[in-house]
């Protein structure tokens, strides 16, 4: 494994590089001061992981594979920044949102031209681009769509299983599907390889969501760097929430009113008790399992970088 | 020129039907609902127009023409849509601006959906889409700085007027440019003939915003049909405002102060009396001048369709 931790390292150190390399003007300072703000906060970069290691797998040219990953990075910041307006978020990653930083209006702005520069860097790519551009736009309405179905659960008093897991497949997976099947459009590997990869991300995309959403309530505040029970607070829906929600409405409204952000026992015990947790521990396996036998009817083997990559995050503590 | 007129009337009811017949998806409501309510408002469709007309120069294809102006008018649109949430506006073409019929989370998210839309259009195209979008785009990283610096002059308390024309040209001219551009991109011509065709936009788009400034104030409120004054009552740094400003600012701010919203007799009186409203006139006359030179350089004559509807623009009253 410590063969794929230096891969991984290495990919993280090149891309960091490559971001902070990357030029932006001067001037005028009411766009690109924000920005730079924006880029500023690193991440994990899973996705220009993802990249990378779906790349290798082909033999891609590690330069094109580059341009990807920077231009879904910086697609990725495009919808944080858009996101957290339309979310209300005031912070992300222990850093005042980029509204509150500067204002609604600046980060807007700051989003669309976000936005336009990675479109840009995808078309200075040298193989397949067009092809490369239509899927990663045709992702972007994907994003929208699943934002949209968001924003329309929150004034919903009951939300479906289904309904809800194809919202996240849409906000979050899509962009992972990206992650995989853009080195492949790259290669010009076929149309039925270039989705199933899709898929793979759309399903990787639910199994990260379900994981987060479980650390919110019963991950180690130490870990986590951040302070529990957000989504609780803010009264969010998440499969947890939802779940609870429709086994027993009034005792779930009852503990999230009640809750005041310091303890998360009652809370825990209520979803232990009720078998919540482990309902939402099970969907999120399924979601694996889901990728890791798409990847091997690819033909990823278990010892293939991606495949061992989604290990690590399947055991990640937070 | 009654045959030129009837070119204009067939492309604008063509492109209305385009854009009219133009899918979009019922679901989900929260993101194609205000898309829907934004499209449905119509505008004058110059820049459709100037697509059209300076690619019949070219004798390009009209359908992929009209995936160009479908393109840029959604561009338009996009543009439109978050610049009124920046710029406070209420109204737009006396319907209530997108953030104000639904919300500002709406109306951001539907602007990036309509933006990317605009991009999937001219990724369909057949011939040169790359160097089409790469110009495209480079166009609205133009638009984003020109929108960041009306927005930095907004707390300024003096503008140089060179640098308000720069910024102009960025917001209002870059698109323009692109009406004219992206046909000569689709036919190959050299990039030299491109630039200059680019920068014949960026003189008009001077030439537009300078008139629709001295309409704001000194047109016929019947021909106009909105309320004349909303700039000096947004107290909006225009040309006007600005020379205004820059030759007796006591006097100016006082005008702008006691203004109510009726009568702008006193404003008009001022501004004819300082010579104020010639000295614009005369900029938007070297503008024009400079956009129809280029074009006579370019080999595009007096009689040439796009040169005829440059002069019916120039002839406007509202």
């Amino acid at each position: 494994m410590s063969d794929l931790s230096q891969i991984i390292q290495f990919i993280r150190k090149e891309f960091n590089h490559s971001l902070k390399s990357f030029h932006l003007p001067e001037s005028p300072k009411y766009l690109y001061d924000p920005i730079r703000y924006a880029l500023k906060s690193k991440g994990k970069r899973y996705r220009p992981i993802i990249v990378h290691l779906a790349g290798r797998s082909f033999k891609s040219d590690p330069d094109e594979l580059m341009k990807i990953s920077l231009g879904i990075e910086l697609l990725h910041n495009f919808t944080l920044i858009h996101d957290d307006i339309m979310d209300f978020d005031d912070t992300r990653r222990n850093m005042p949102t980029l509204h509150k930083k500067y204002d609604i209006s600046s980060a807007i702005l700051a989003g669309d031209c976000v936005f336009t520069i990675s479109q840009l860097i995808l078309i200075s790519m040298e193989h397949h681009s067009i092809k490369l551009l239509k899927k990663y736009n045709e992702m972007v309405l994907e994003i929208c769509e699943g934002q949209a179905f968001d924003k329309e659960f929150e004034s919903q008093e009951k939300v479906e299983l289904d309904d809800y897991i194809n919202m996240v497949k849409k906000k979050t997976g899509a962009l992972l599907g990206a992650c995989l099947c853009l080195p492949a459009i790259m290669q010009n590997e076929s149309s039925e390889k270039i989705e199933k990869l899709y898929n793979v991300g759309k399903a990787l995309g639910v199994a990260f969501q379900l994981q987060d959403d479980i650390f919110e309530i019963f991950g180690d505040q130490k870990v986590i760097g951040k302070s529990l029970g957000s989504d609780i607070i803010a009264d969010k829906k998440t499969v947890i929430a939802l779940i609870a929600n429709n086994i027993n409405s009034i005792k779930w409204r009852k503990l999230v009113n009640e809750f005041d952000g310091t303890s998360l026992e009652k809370i825990r015990r209520f979803l232990i008790k009720n078998n919540i947790i482990n309902e939402v521990e099970e969907l999120t396996s399924t979601y694996f399992s889901v990728a890791y036998k798409s990847l091997l009817n690819l033909g990823f083997n278990q010892n293939s970088e991606i495949y061992r990559f989604i290990k690590i995050i399947q055991g990640r503590h937070s």
